[in-house]
């Protein structure tokens, strides 16, 4: 009987909970790489075509990915923030985001499974579902690191591969 | 007794399979609107830091895209093919863009919702589940538009909004 029942739960989901969170971590995992992958220096300053350096679209993230999960896991709402001390310190940024790894792990379990359907207003201005939402904060974490990935090429730089997570 | 039923049913979901096609759909229309941002000739030959340009990116995905679905719908199985006859013309690749469009919605509804966690090799290569290689096509689509946004602006080129699918 229980083993009819995980079945029957296992198979009718596209894609569980666990898998999505692991999905996700292994994204950030990449992008940690990617970010390692930098010189100090060309993280922080250099740019292609007018846009920002890679260090900027990390801030985005890290300002996305653990509040965003926290809005999400507790409903307190807190403005959009992508702005973080740093000294121009990779290590910083580093750190930061080994924070962040941990804080959405630990909210990640207070998502409830029928929670993703849900109507939410994100950061109090984006409108959508929590799992819109959140794929909308993986898509956007995978076309920023592809970006970097032209800057690190530029450079001269060979970039993680993208399959490894 | 039938609403109790939708409503168990729709909020065990993390995203259901309609979401999820039309979560690539919205991505492959933006995709599409890249290509069409791409001046003809730098389509097929601008790069940056020995890359690829960005046309033979896109017959990536082609390679990937509708015949992957087809696989996991059917269960035949083609190796993989990135080459495409195209005469340095964008317009030939956009109308295989969207026959692959209309392949995929075709192949789509053949997958039956239990089927998302069964195992797979695609394109007799890459092992893994259902779900796991389409978020692969998926992701791998995000990541090298993100490279193409770069080398629209390195052209001073604006790409197409990325939250608009």
């Amino acid at each position: 009987m229980e083993t009819t029942l995980n079945k029957s739960t296992k198979t009718h989901q596209v894609i569980t909970p666990t898998q999505l969170i692991n999905h996700w971590q292994g994204h950030r995992s990449l992008t940690r790489r990617t970010i390692e992958a930098f010189p100090e220096d060309a993280f922080f300053n250099h740019t292609i075509g007018g846009m920002r350096p890679f260090s900027e679209m990390v801030m985005e993230l890290l300002g996305i990915a653990a509040p965003g999960i926290k809005e999400i896991a507790t409903g307190e709402m807190a403005p959009l923030n992508e702005h973080f001390e740093h000294n121009n310190k990779k290590e910083k940024l580093l750190e930061l985001w080994d924070k962040a790894t941990d804080e959405i792990n630990r909210y990640w379990t207070q998502i409830k499974p029928d929670q993703f359907q849900n109507t939410i207003k994100i950061f109090g201005q984006y409108e959508g579902t929590v799992q819109s939402s959140i794929f909308y904060f993986i898509d956007n974490e995978i076309h920023h690191r592809g970006q970097g990935y032209v800057y690190l090429r530029s450079l001269g730089i060979e970039p993680p591969a993208f399959y490894e997570r």
